[in-house]
């Protein structure tokens, strides 16, 4: 296991103080629940978004927390969901007079916390509702998941409740939008390797090299099938058809295009993924208005890439392009 | 090797495609010259300011393509310099009244094609100028290079110069300019596991699980040594004190601070990095006034990661401060 790491037990907290700690302006840490949030946080006029998953998907969720985007994250161990606990202290912490909204990926670990913080939070006269994400096209139901599994179509979730929470839309409005840009984006994924979490020291599964897992899920959950490795052009269009067919998106459809990588593949690659994805799109006739080449959710240092569209409507589109804050520095 | 990419020739064109079809109204190509340049150059109110080095370490250079960082770029193959004509066309097509500056890294190869480059464009009369960035403190003389390696530091030469151009800054101001960044940034890397260049097909080195190579290049260069895998701190400590050492940075200095991923290490494990170099430059004395945690310079799919640590003085800081466009979408 040849990675960065002190004691496998720190590891999350490790990151979340350093996080904190290269954004001192902005950021605070209240290490009893890997809370991680916005300085200026709950405010009067925004309704609080916030999130709490599995660590070792970095930058989800945890440093997407600033303006425009997240207003505070509690995740938990790596591939594991927060503790009840962490839940309902983020939505306690968080709750101003416009109430709070939690974001949970389709899986049973994060449902459950997030559901019994809600039920508490409720019962103190909390104004707090979550929506879903489920954007995984790949399989339905799986290792941790019944129904499909929430996976780098989350970004766009964040960035468009970031955006419309600071506008000042209200929780009810939040939730039909949530709901609207769930409903609107899919994903798929592939691996190209496995990866270890710090704590449990080996691959959390085996693969050879010449192989791939198509569909695989963003803890290695299998997906449709073991392969052997195709061209970086075959692969994107195995993804494309089939995140493209499942809308459907149609031609004239305006949409949004991100290939995500799974931490352990170089950007170079993702170029050259986005190439041909792109040409798919064209053939296709949908117009791609905005792209995302980077990573954006990842499992750990997996190679591996996700295919996301998003079907755009003028609504969420301005929210696309509405300014934000993260805490990761490109230039 | 678990790698995407088509044809292995064609690995760096179709990362180039990628990126400058991701980036249509902003960025254009001459395949002929693997060119990625800006649409709006050259400009006659600015020097040009141009790099082309080996490919594999994406972002750089051909990712910091955008206003206020290069002009253009005119990357070789992976790990390989660009051929002189790359470099000649390069230097000739950005070329407008103010003139080009081109910035090159400490290899050899990289050094042998642009100063032949530069020689033939002053022969036409272009006015052309260069600067070297040889930041990599842990060995002096390596595999491609007599003297240091110009490693991720570069990234911080790229900033100044892109935004000092935009502000009208005339050739000889901007040579004696990067030449004062040079002198203030200095780097040391650290390699948890080998990459694979595609063409290459095996890895460009062998080290094994438990391992690390405390110093390395940036192309897999040997550094001082082998050793076992130490902890994060520990790890971080060594690079840290040689880093600072060696300038040396001193107590009350202003400093910006980057922790850089390799290529195939987490941005998670790159905040565990930072914390303890946060808390070593505190001990120092040092104040950090910015800090870059993420990729800048990789080595393809390399676990690994490199702490630089820049001085700065007024102007510089202002022009780290400057606004800049990158290809790269953080949300």
């Amino acid at each position: 296991m040849n990675k960065f790491f002190n004691d496998p037990n720190n590891f999350v907290p490790e990151m979340c103080e350093g996080l904190v700690m290269a954004n001192p302006d902005t950021l605070s840490y209240v290490p009893e629940f890997n809370m991680v949030y916005r300085k200026d946080m709950p405010s009067d006029d925004k309704v609080s978004i916030i999130q709490g998953s599995g660590s070792g998907h970095e930058p989800a969720h945890v440093m997407a927390v600033g303006r425009g985007m997240l207003d505070a994250a509690c995740p938990g161990n790596v591939f594991a969901a927060p503790p009840v606990d962490f839940c309902y202290e983020c939505i306690k912490r968080t709750n101003g007079p416009k109430g709070v909204l939690f974001i949970v990926n389709n899986y049973q670990g994060d449902r459950m916390a997030w559901e019994m913080a809600e039920e508490m939070a409720l019962a103190e006269g909390i104004n707090v509702k979550g929506i879903m994400v489920d954007d995984d096209v790949s399989v339905k139901d799986s290792t941790h998941t019944i129904g499909r599994r929430g996976v780098a179509g989350n970004f766009f979730v964040i960035k468009a409740l970031g955006a419309a929470s600071e506008n000042g839309a209200d929780l009810d409005a939040l939730v039909t939008l949530g709901k609207k840009v769930n409903d609107n984006v899919r994903s798929m994924g592939v691996a190209l390797t496995s990866c270890t979490p710090p704590a449990k020291g080996s691959p959390i599964f085996d693969i050879s090299d010449g192989e791939m897992e198509m569909g695989v899920g963003i803890h290695g959950e299998p997906g449709r099938r073991r392969d052997t490795l195709k061209s970086a052009d075959d692969i994107v269009t195995e993804l494309f058809t089939n995140v493209a067919d499942d809308l459907p998106f149609q031609k004239g459809d305006r949409v949004a295009l991100m290939i995500n990588g799974l931490g352990g593949t170089p950007i170079s690659e993702l170029y050259i993924l986005y190439r041909k994805a792109a040409q798919l799109a064209e053939e296709r006739g949908l117009v791609v208005v905005r792209n995302y080449v980077n990573e954006y959710c990842t499992s750990l240092e997996m190679a591996g890439a996700s295919l996301t569209l998003l079907k755009l409507d003028e609504e969420i589109e301005a929210l696309l392009d509405a300014p934000a804050e993260v805490p990761i520095r490109v230039f």
